[in-house]
């Protein structure tokens, strides 16, 4: 599969046939009626459009994309409503990855790769801010991403509030955090919550989290590569449910 | 620091003066008196020599390198045997990794980084066919390798035994293992064996192991990345070792 389509008229009817588009780069100053017709198409279809400087656009291809391109996604994106919903009637105890603003496509594919060893259910990212969900990423995750779902949300927020109405525990795993993430019981519904690699969690998704947990830190460095991290979690959740004989996946 | 040094004089010169060469890549039909003079001094200071084609070292250096090329080390050798005599005089519960083959620098730089986070005493690599620990592994490592020792083994077969002889429970992480990993006690001394990525840990290796553990596995991939798989077990060892109230590191 190609990953990128460029030019104005080939992104519309990529639009009109409903090809899985991740994002779609405009260059800063675009004009013209073509160029409207495609802006407005991708807003009917909550396309999300990134306007930047040509030079970005020129950096993924030279060809003659008419300040247009569309990165194709590798993968089709799930509802996170639906998905929680089907999980549920099927008698899953649900557990859930939730990824705030990871943007590193090899943590990114590692995270997805382990996820699906251990029986998580679906991966959630943001529209924004994001890693870009394309062949890299397919490949690093040793193609997990080809069976396990991805929900990409507009407002992770909203998201969070949703998965907490539904009867999740969502968990933020945070250097700040006091409580050992041992401590924390993952025997119901959960949602682990990652940080980007510099960053961490944003503020507004941290304060919405039901419960806070740390990895101890006995080094100096005092913090691990954000897809161990995340790999000692979703595996401290399989440990305890497979000690309380509780199903996995 | 500079990452490789070339030429046959400059590399004679590095070796006089005891600078850390990681390893001496020379081409295949080398000859002439100066190239013996170097061949004889890197003997003497049991300096890795490989000869390889001499494209491989083109790629390394267009520089007039006269078919030889000193690869720097990132750090300074621990001597395994004084390591552990050490660790044991210092009343510490010792927790080594060996990794049998690694040869992504950007794994082998997360697991130093995972080791140095969790109290891990050293990391024991073989001489050949392991990763190159120059300025990259470094740096993925976030400066681990500058404080966490390093023994760069002859013989992995031989560091084994010695560490079994010195009361270490020697175990290894294998896809093909029955019993799971937290089965596995670590509350005694501990070596965790990880394989390479492709072909896993050296039948020689394993054999010689006292346990073998497996990660569960869900999904139909059916393997982790190594520096994640590597993250969970080295954190099991960290749990279990604070839930029975002994020190870490």
């Amino acid at each position: 599969m190609e990953d990128y389509i460029y030019g104005l008229r080939a992104i519309i009817e990529a639009i009109k046939e409903d090809r899985p588009i991740d994002k779609l780069f405009v260059k800063r100053d675009i004009s013209g009626d073509l160029a409207g017709e495609m802006l407005a198409l991708a807003r009917e279809h909550r396309i999300v459009v990134q306007r930047v400087p040509i030079e970005r656009i020129n950096r993924i291809s030279r060809k003659n994309h008419q300040g247009a391109i569309a990165l194709m996604s590798a993968v089709t994106y799930h509802n996170l409503g639906n998905l929680v919903t089907s999980l549920y009637d099927d008698g899953i105890l649900p557990f859930i990855v939730l990824l705030d603003g990871i943007t590193d496509v090899r943590n990114f594919g590692a995270i997805a790769r382990t996820a699906e060893c251990c029986g998580v259910n679906a991966l959630v990212i943001a529209e924004r801010g994001s890693v870009s969900v394309g062949a890299d990423a397919v490949k690093t995750s040793a193609g997990a991403l080809m069976s396990l779902p991805v929900c990409r949300e507009h407002s992770l927020t909203s998201a969070v509030k949703f998965l907490k109405d539904s009867g999740f525990n969502v968990v933020a795993v945070s250097e700040k955090a006091t409580m050992g993430y041992t401590e924390c019981d993952y025997t119901t519904p959960t949602v682990l919550v990652m940080g980007a690699e510099d960053k961490g969690i944003s503020p507004e998704v941290l304060r919405m989290c039901d419960s806070h947990v740390a990895i101890p830190m006995f080094g100096h460095i005092g913090s691990l590569n954000v897809s161990v991290a995340a790999g000692v979690l979703m595996y401290e959740v399989v440990r305890q449910r497979l000690n309380a004989d509780l199903a996995v996946q």
